[in-house]
């Protein structure tokens, strides 16, 4: 059948009956692989013991795994935090990870593709990011973690997004998929994405390795985001956003000997603070721009001789990013100027604006309508914050194919990035479900009459 | 003689008492000068009566005036203020000066270079300025001119830096020079130097025409600055200045429909005020820098595209003031790239450090210390003000002659600038006593035996 | 009948097409006041003869007409420019405007507020505006106005926002409504507004008077905006808006001699500037905040002592405007603190948000699609200015009462506020015609059965 | 005998010859005690094997040894380096130091009061410090300590400014003294202050526990200074120095959500550090500003909500010193308020101007003349550095006695500070001569004839 057929089906309500049956089934081990995954954190590009679980359980279903160099192309990342990935490959070795799997991840990323493949068809992939954020959880017993024994084992790192359950649903989708593979053509594919806080360049790593160029589909998932257990976006549109590190060189002087030989980069900093937090609005789309981080000089008596500033834009249009951006590097360079300073800006993080696809959202929105645990489904909202799935929804739609990015509603004990933020995992069992429909039906095998 | 001669020769009694009764004889004209001066004040480069009046004078008293082009060359000016020019222009036509004379003036600036030529030898030159200051003098019958009938006639001009002494004393030197001719040789020369106030380049342009190239002892003078009546400096100093307008083009727009096309000039200007005031200090020599004004922007409701910003530097040093300088150049251009917006400046003042002659000094000090009026001689100070008689003693002490800034103290009613300034008439006759009698030793002609 | 009654009731067809016949034979009258009008611009709280114009047509049309003091209180008044002002006060005096007048609508102000009383009923007030903009007006024969003869007299001053227009629509309705005065019951109320531009508080003026206390119906109009002749949108909403001016005051000081006894208000000035610039944005709603004028120092040799800032903000809402202009005042005060410099805010503008009446707006959009010449009805828009009609819209809001903003389109020459601006004169019969239909519905005297 | 009569006294010869005899004779002792200390160089208050060294020592030599609480108040320090002092006590307890003696110097300070009572009649005191820097020390053998095996044995501190020859010159004039304790009467005391650098208080915390208020002349110390070998300044002066901790405190937001409701610290510092290097000149003394550390903000995403600003202020004169701090707390507190934010100002290090006393200087340049090894006697100079031994020499003249700093200069292999600083050993045997002279003058026993 042609692709373009299968989306404008009506949807089979016997297909959407089997997936929540299917769903509930497997609930003890979507919440058990949450779980271990939530007690084991690891941060952007350093998700060795997660990558090794994936490839583990995806490689038991019979999907076609591919992990590191294969899976992404390091050169394409923005920055990554050394320090936190090699305590991470540390604590991975002494969790029994194959040392030599961690070697290979730490050289070429820790991106894992696996691929069900069902025959002829269309493809239909999965977007799942895995990282964790930089936060000690909460150890009270009013957090259920803590309560029911699955707290980070990691102090100073947390699964604080969700992103544990991504993975889960992840799983989930593939082994109900698996389990009925012979009724299904095409390929279903699962992106398990490293580093999406922060916007490392984790979307861009896997996509400069062609992996979504043969893709027709793409769902990419989050977990709650302000909306409850019951509730599912059929696409969310996120604010477009750049991430930079600006390094400034300046001279060193002795203050009271000879301050007029100095190079104070710690002025050329405060000018450059003052100026980027005074950029003109622009008329076309709300923005913000902050400078986050501020370190300057070592010693009272001394021209503070260098300074490290870190810097964020949100915007919601490319247009306004594109002119924030624009200023961001004139006002750096014409404040080093003025303190005759030298300034070097690395951009550290990003992730474009992005279109998704008015068709496959209906099939979505039609699809969680079937399923009995979801009660509103809402079409399209934006969330003010940044994802770098854009980066895989831009190069779909440049290709004419179809993508959308899928909000699957859960309550939250508290806000993402808290660090007493959990949610409810009734709705991994539900996403897993509604994800399985919607696949199973775009690779549904036509029974030739 | 050798011109080494006569400054290291012991001074002759005779010729200091003949200069003081001389100066005495002639205190009635010398106050009469001051006084009409004092009525008709002038600003730089708008010196028309004055010139006219000079002029005028020395012509009767048989010297060989230069006035106008071939007293100095405007090319080498600064800047000026047209807006008082013009109307001082007017008020001399008015009064009844050559109106061709105006004409020629306004062209070719206001200078008077007047040589008093007694026969082969050395040439002493005097420096005295004759700009009035924009000030509106003092009314009421406490201040002295107002009571004895010569305040002055314009409102918002205002002698009131002493400049019409200077003039007096120069005319009453060239009258009792001129009396004792037949006993000098050399050539005494009096510049009359327009345009002091500010630095606007009125030295510059006098020196540009070479007419210090054959000075060999130059002596600048000034009335009060701080020291009372029967009081002399003999060498005083000066800060090293430069002023400077920057203008600044952005670009306008509607700060509610288009902000972000806006190229903000305020903002620059706010930003380069910020650090123009934060250079870093120097090591070897105090200095204040002064954004004194600052004008941008026409509407509440568009970007700023323009402004201006008048900035002064002085300092104790040429390296202090050097580098504050480059800084000023650099921050500006810094703050403007850092708005995108074009600046450019313009010197529109300035005066160097200069060096004075140390026996040159001693001659005054020595000359000072046998006049009656004159009860305390002090060698060598720094003022805390700039001034451009500096220009002519650098072109001196390049050549290997000699010049020194002489001071005549003066008891004032109100410091220098003020609207109620005004100066002991006193000081006149002693300093007139002074100057003639160390001209009269440098040019003592020699009764061969 | 009650009012609530009238507005539901479906508009006569019969009654549109009188107004529309009706104002086609005014035309002629119509468009000779907008060109007489355009002839003898006036600035904010100068339209003194503007005035006088409309008391003497709305008397000869036999209305109620209050003017100066009856019609506004100064007091409420938030600025005005005097010199314009005084300026507009000689000129009206020499164009033969009663010299009484003139002063007592100096003193008092120039508001006109007319009523038709019809007898018993509803109140619909009517609301334009008459002041003109400081632009010198185009004089080339592609400019329209100086083709056909009517530019403006004044250099300097020019109807460049259409409130001629307003003025000649106002005096149409009233005419058009006269006319038919024994079918209408209740009243019709004009309101011709000082002072629309810079939102100084002829709004507010007015509303002091209590003039729109018993008002049932308002309908404030403007042309073009940027909708095309034929296009009518019922509900226009505005910007939050305010205006403030603040004045610094520092100390001098001489910066050679005693700099550290200054106060710099041009650096209090300077910092405040980035600060106001770099207020951080609000999370619900974009909002603009400009610097728009800087002024500040005399002399390069002077600790700069003053400085005068002129400041806008505009707002999508009144959360985000009350935001800016608390930390507007935090800034500024902070500034001068650090700096040592008293600051003094006076507000000289502004405009709140407004909620406007759906009912009433679908009554306008009803009715406008009845006219033949209008083939385009919008319902609700948002403009990025500011309007102080919002100061009425509130008051009627406040008392359960009905008022809408209404945009009549008119193709335009140039943008508003340029100096080749200029609106297409058609819409002035079409606006005249719709209006007056409203109005007649909303009077329409019942005929008893 | 009066004081008065000894210090105007001509000194004896052979007082001088038998100092310099002597210190030869302990020249090996002196250069011993000084390569110990400087293998365990010890932080500011964190000088506990230090003060255990000189203890021991001068109780061997018969001293009365003030230490810790009985020497010092803490109450009266500024602020101390905790961890560096934390690291100092466990290195001095594994050191063999005596623990009950750390702990007890840990809680109380390490300084040290030792006397040499005499009898009857003055006392002299000397004041020398004994902490080390945060400096790594050079590791090459072109560094006389690396290449003689006695660099400092502890990495990122080292004795680079010399204090560690301070101490041994202090404890080799006690030796010479208490050898010819019979010839003396009064007291000599020997003060050795733990702090100098960052003069954070050790001078004040000394003086606080009354041990000046008895001394009737006091000599400070130091080596080199820009001073060669042979050199001798009889009297320093100091710059008036503060150093200053700001704390800044505001609110973190999340910068797409809800920025409105944050309080930029990093911008109220931003905005506080050009307002500091902006503080105008002094008209009667140079300075010299720096914000020296800015520390704020932790993520891109949220506005930062804390600040870190160290500051250091260095004077010419205390009228300048006090309007710049001054100038400082209205800055910080201007520009925190400006934006919303807390702060606080803690002064963390200080030290006053002092004045000297002319007579013991003369004395001291007397006996310098004296000595061989000594060609170069200055009166007075004045160093462009701030050092707290002003605080004695402010309490001594207070109370009409006499002071002064006296430099012994030493040729240097790297300037002060530097990580392969190092001076000429000569000069402590030079340094120990000369003051073991001088007290010997002022404390000789006179014979009865």
């Amino acid at each position: 059948v042609a692709v373009t057929d299968r989306i404008a089906a009506p949807i089979d309500a016997t297909l959407v009956t089997q997936a929540v049956t299917d769903s509930r089934e497997h609930e003890h081990t979507i919440v058990r692989w949450r779980r271990d995954l939530h007690q084991h954190p690891e941060p952007g590009f350093g998700e060795f013991r997660t990558a090794a679980l994936i490839q583990r359980e995806l490689d038991a279903l019979g999907l076609t795994v591919r992990i590191g160099g294969s899976a992404m192309d390091v050169d394409a990342i923005y920055s990554c935090d050394e320090t936190r990935i090699e305590a991470s490959a540390e604590r991975a070795r002494q969790q029994g990870v194959d040392s030599d799997l961690v070697d290979q991840l730490q050289r070429e990323g820790t991106a894992v593709v696996a691929d069900l493949v069902c025959g002829e068809g269309p493809t239909v992939a999965f977007r799942v990011d895995m990282d964790c954020l930089p936060v000690t959880e909460a150890s009270d017993v009013t957090h259920l973690p803590a309560r029911e024994g699955f707290r980070s084992l990691v102090e100073g790192e947390m699964h604080a997004c969700g992103h544990d359950g991504h993975v889960a649903i992840g799983l989930g989708v593939a082994s109900l998929l698996a389990k009925r593979r012979s009724s299904l053509t095409g390929t279903a594919r699962f992106i398990f994405q490293p580093a999406e806080e922060g916007a490392l360049g984790g979307a861009r790593a896997i996509t400069a390795r062609g992996l979504v160029d043969d893709v027709d589909y793409l769902i990419a998932i989050h977990l709650g985001l302000g909306y409850p257990t019951g509730e599912v976006v059929a696409r969310a549109r996120f604010l477009v956003t750049s991430k930079f590190r600006a390094r400034l060189a300046g001279a060193a002087a002795h203050v009271v000997n000879a301050p007029e030989t100095g190079r104070n980069a710690l002025l050329a900093a405060a000018t450059a603070a003052l100026g980027l937090h005074a950029i003109a609005p622009h008329g076309q789309g709300w923005f913000s721009v902050n400078v986050g981080v501020l370190r300057s000089g070592d010693e009272q008596g001394v021209t503070p001789a260098w300074a490290l500033m870190d810097i964020g834009v949100w915007a919601e249009t490319q247009a306004a990013h594109d002119y924030v951006v624009a200023r961001v590097h004139e006002i750096l360079h014409g404040a080093g100027s003025a303190h005759g300073v030298e300034v070097d800006i690395e951009q550290i993080g990003g992730a474009p604006a992005a279109d998704d696809d008015e068709q496959l959202g209906q099939l979505v929105s039609a699809t969680a309508a079937q399923i009995p645990d979801i009660d509103q489904v809402r079409d399209l909202i934006i969330c003010r914050a940044g994802e770098d799935a854009t980066v895989f929804l831009n190069r779909i739609a440049e290709q004419g194919r179809r993508g959308v990015y899928v909000l699957i509603g859960s309550d939250l004990a508290a806000g993402h990035h808290a660090h007493d933020f959990d949610f409810d995992e009734r709705s991994l069992v539900t996403g897993t479900a509604m994800l399985t429909a919607v696949a199973g039906h775009l690779l549904q095998r036509e029974v030739s009459g």
